[in-house]
């Protein structure tokens, strides 16, 4: 099951879309360079083809857990070993404790090719860095002093442990209780669940961030907080001490991504496990939030990751697979099916989302590292306004459009695609969890709606859009008349659903919140149209000069054309039904169901 | 995992949107009428539910293969006894050997609560269903009288052994061989793959339809000739004899439908599997195509059957599970998540779906009992030029959004929906080999713009879109203003798509290919809404009557309405894409994917 990094298109959208010397401009992203940041994707390239991708399918078979122990899946503790030596781990941990500190814009490159290789495995290194970056912005300074230098080196790993039987998403139910001690620590009792890479062999010792409640504490998510539960107590000298009253009960048997063990986790079953509180009481949830971003920037990357691995595959195997004559032709013979029209439809639509997913994505990115260290202020809030607003079309729309794409994928293999040793499936049942976990896409079409378009009364969407339209003029002057006139024509339909939200969400927030998915993908549409037209009018420009890859360019602007004829069209829909659907969606009796 | 059969939801489209009573009136048909079906629905239901249901779960451990012998999964073998017990095998075989010769209409009716209820199960009887109708109509007395009988009892089951490693879809390259013997047999060699419930211990005898080549036959498909091949040989005298040389030589891994064995078969390992010519030599093709029909309807009512489960399914869940304030309430307490308006849209759009799919399948197979019955010649040409255009659209329309509803009822359940115990995830799974075997929704498109399409100068498409207008109409005057537009705006656009291929498939066949699947899916919604449109109509009738279930009609109404407004809308954009998107399907070089 090979996997070819495209560092050339990655390079493309870092480079042209994304700007990346303006990132390696800002203050403290000094030692980043173009040329560096090429050395860095060539080599994440190589790890990712030559040692995650290979071992995908065996992690397929999954964990294993006997008496409270997990141990990885085939491979993987080899593998993690390799990660870390290579330094992969801190890549962008900040560089005070020891990690690389490179701009969200580079790591969110490097995590692609992971996450194409082997969703499984990668997300024990997200998971860990989502745990640094929650203790570097919160924790005291003895706290990071022990805990960052070992979880951003890989020699431990961190979770994320929000998540109760009885509260899903709705963390104002968290009832795990944390006791605190004469000695300043606390003792958590509780049990969560859904936790990803809680408990494994790989590395020495698990840093667990459980939230959870103080006695006094008060009802609702302020009362919420925020706790370091390590696997092995820490001595005063850096060894591990006593193993800590937390363990892994069971594991999940889940539909994909097998290779990443998901424990239900107990903690204090004989007397309280031993936690540390992260900054101050009570105020656990926002220091959630502080990593929120890039989590749900991750998930999004992770979509689109699978979907390029499934992509792949498909064009491989329509490359090698004969099959019926070419239509319309009169010689019988069989040929490559990559030459039938459906199928070539089925990898268009693979080819254009993944790419405006990606441009997207990075993007995006890009814009969460000006948020962070613009010197100017006004340019950093405007930055992260667009964070604000993106984060949750990226993380909706790639995640979604993941199970669309690798179920094309699958359809491509025909027969072959339902065979599990073929290997696509795996695909496929890796991509689902994608669009559920870090918050479901209604969760995310919800913030996209309330706190990300009416909050702000519509600004960022407004501005946005202003750009597409922009670009749309650019594109019909240099003469690409569907793109230019259908990414007019979704603009001004995304328009109308914004004007609709602006002027329901107040009022009768249920009328909004009835048409948020679709508007959520509307947007993707729309914007992912918009970078792919960026794309399509720089390519055009390199065209020209000296040294360029033609056919890599010209590509870029044939899927741009097909993104702007296939998918922008499916705007007017979504906004139809967001406009004027959503009684439809509120009328029938709940007992009616 | 409880299944609730929609009794009155599935008489109400058999009796008001497909006119079972005018079946019933067909000749052959007298015994049928209204009382009996409804009898029928009943015990349908009742061994759905009571039988079926209860072992999908248990189905989805999967077969087992012990030295050529399969095991199927616990609890299936009783069920198959019950079942044959029951007389549920021959409901639709032939009267006159021992079947019980209901309409394709009252039979696809129950099939779909079988397929609901455990699709891995009930595609034993569909496949041996296609064998008899297949041996009824081509094969000689003699064979007729020793096979028919006992399968359209279930005593014996029947196979379809078409595909072979090498060949995919594309029966031209069938290689398997048949060598005449002195006897008048033949002596059959050869590897078929994909073979549905090729090999199992439920029943004595597996009576495999096999195509192969006679020793001096033509090329390709003209080349292909039927053969009889039972696992077990027949004496004169009706009692099984020798072992034949056939055998299961590995079963397949899958993505889902465990329950259900998909055998590797070898033919003639040890000099020659015993086989009887059907029909003509040469023949096989045509022959096949005779049950390819039915086959092709019954994998869209697999498609919808699996989708109202998992739909039933995502009820249960969304009216159970509490979670999260509702959307704008100042009261923090969690509420059902069926009250949040992106739950009720996901259960709206699985819900219109399926119940126009529904609808368009039942009218077709009510169709397809006309092509065959009706005394006025001219009819009964109508009804299979009708039955010829839908059974595409109803195969590939239905299987295609039952990834997507599926996909969403896991959606419903967060996290647990990725959960393999709580049991959705298996729908999903199983769904998705819908739109792929009874040939691909590609290879469904094809046929559609092609032999059902273009070959007809467009005839029964404008047919059936001046009766979606018609309906509009109505819709119009009866006061369902988005109904009756958006159905008249849907059915200009499919007109638009007709007029393209007519124009393009002569001449530019590979432009009309590159807009097969999304015209496919263009005409399902279309006539999927002219179906609900048709039943809103008929429920505002029945409104006014004494006795009738208010709250069944109401929804019935709203239920078209939403699709109205959220499905039809989305014509727009696929005809866009159809006649104004396919160059850019077929413009990028094979090599630069």
């Amino acid at each position: 099951m090979i996997y070819n990094a495209p560092v050339k298109e990655i390079r493309f959208v870092l480079n042209e879309l994304a700007e990346l010397t303006s990132v390696c401009s800002l203050p403290g992203y000094e030692d980043c360079s173009v040329e560096l940041v090429d050395a860095i994707l060539e080599e994440a390239a190589k790890f990712a083809e030559g040692v995650l991708a290979p071992i995908n399918k065996q992690g397929d078979k999954g964990a294993t857990l006997n008496d409270g122990e997990v141990t990885a899946a085939p491979g993987f503790k080899d593998a993690w070993q390799q990660y870390v030596e290579s330094g992969w781990v801190g890549l962008r941990a900040p560089a005070d404790f020891g990690g690389q500190g490179m701009p969200a814009l580079v790591a969110i490159a490097a995590e692609e090719m992971w996450c194409s290789a082997n969703l499984a495995f990668s997300l024990a290194p997200l998971l860990t860095l989502g745990a640094v970056e929650a203790i570097h912005h919160h924790a005291s300074e003895e706290l990071k002093a022990v805990y960052l230098p070992r979880m951003s080196s890989g020699e431990w790993t961190g979770t994320m442990n929000l998540t109760e039987p009885q509260a899903g998403s709705d963390l104002a139910q968290v009832r795990s209780r944390a006791v605190p001690q004469a000695d300043g620590s606390y003792l958590v009792t509780g049990q969560k669940i859904f936790i990803t890479w809680g408990e494994h062999d790989m590395a020495d010792n698990i840093v667990h961030l459980v939230l959870a409640r103080l006695p006094d504490a008060p009802a609702g998510v302020k009362g919420i907080s925020l706790f370091i539960v390590p696997k092995f107590l820490v001595n005063a000298d850096g060894s591990l001490g006593a193993r800590n009253d937390v363990r892994c009960v069971s594991l999940e048997h889940k539909l994909g991504i097998h290779g990443s063990p998901t424990a239900v986790m107990s903690f204090g079953d004989n007397g309280g496990a031993v936690g540390y509180l992260v900054g101050e009481a009570n105020k656990g949830l926002g220091y959630m939030f502080t990593m929120m971003n890039h989590a749900r920037l991750g998930v999004g990357v992770e979509g689109m990751s699978v979907s390029e691995r499934a992509y792949q595959k498909a064009v491989e195997y329509a490359r090698d697979r004969v099959q019926s004559r070419a239509v319309g032709s009169p010689d019988p013979a069989g040929v490559a099916i990559i030459k039938h029209p459906d199928i070539r439809r089925m990898l268009m639509t693979m080819r254009s989302q993944i790419e405006a997913q990606r441009a997207l994505a990075f993007y995006t990115a890009a814009a969460l590292d000006r948020a962070s260290r613009h010197p100017v202020a006004s340019e950093a809030a405007r930055n992260q306004a667009l964070v604000n607003f993106l984060i949750p079309i990226v993380k909706g729309w790639n995640t979604e459009q993941a199970n669309e794409l690798t179920s094309l994928a699958v359809q491509v293999h025909g027969g072959m695609g339902f065979i599990e040793e073929t290997g696509v499936a795996q695909y496929y049942r890796d991509a689902r969890i994608t669009a559920i976990y870090e918050g479901t896409t209604g969760i995310q079409a919800l913030d996209l709606i309330g706190r990300k378009t009416f909050s702000e009364g519509g600004a960022t969407a407004r501005a946005l859009l202003d750009e597409a339209r922009a670009t749309a003029e650019k594109l019909a002057a240099a003469g690409y008349a569907s793109m230019a006139s259908n990414l007019q024509q979704a603009a001004a339909e995304a328009e109308r659903c914004v004007a609709f939200i602006l002027g329901t969400f107040g009022t009768q927030p249920q009328l909004a919140a009835a048409g948020s998915v679709p508007f959520l993908k509307l947007m993707g549409i729309v914007l992912g149209g918009w970078q792919l037209g960026r794309a399509a009018l720089i390519a055009r420009e390199q065209l020209g000069e000296d040294g360029v890859d033609e056919d890599f360019l010209k590509a870029k602007i044939i899927t741009a054309r097909f993104f702007a004829e296939h998918m922008l069209p499916q705007v007017g829909g979504l906004a139809a039904a967001i406009v004027d659907g959503a009684d439809s969606v509120l009328e029938l009796d709940d007992s009616l169901f």
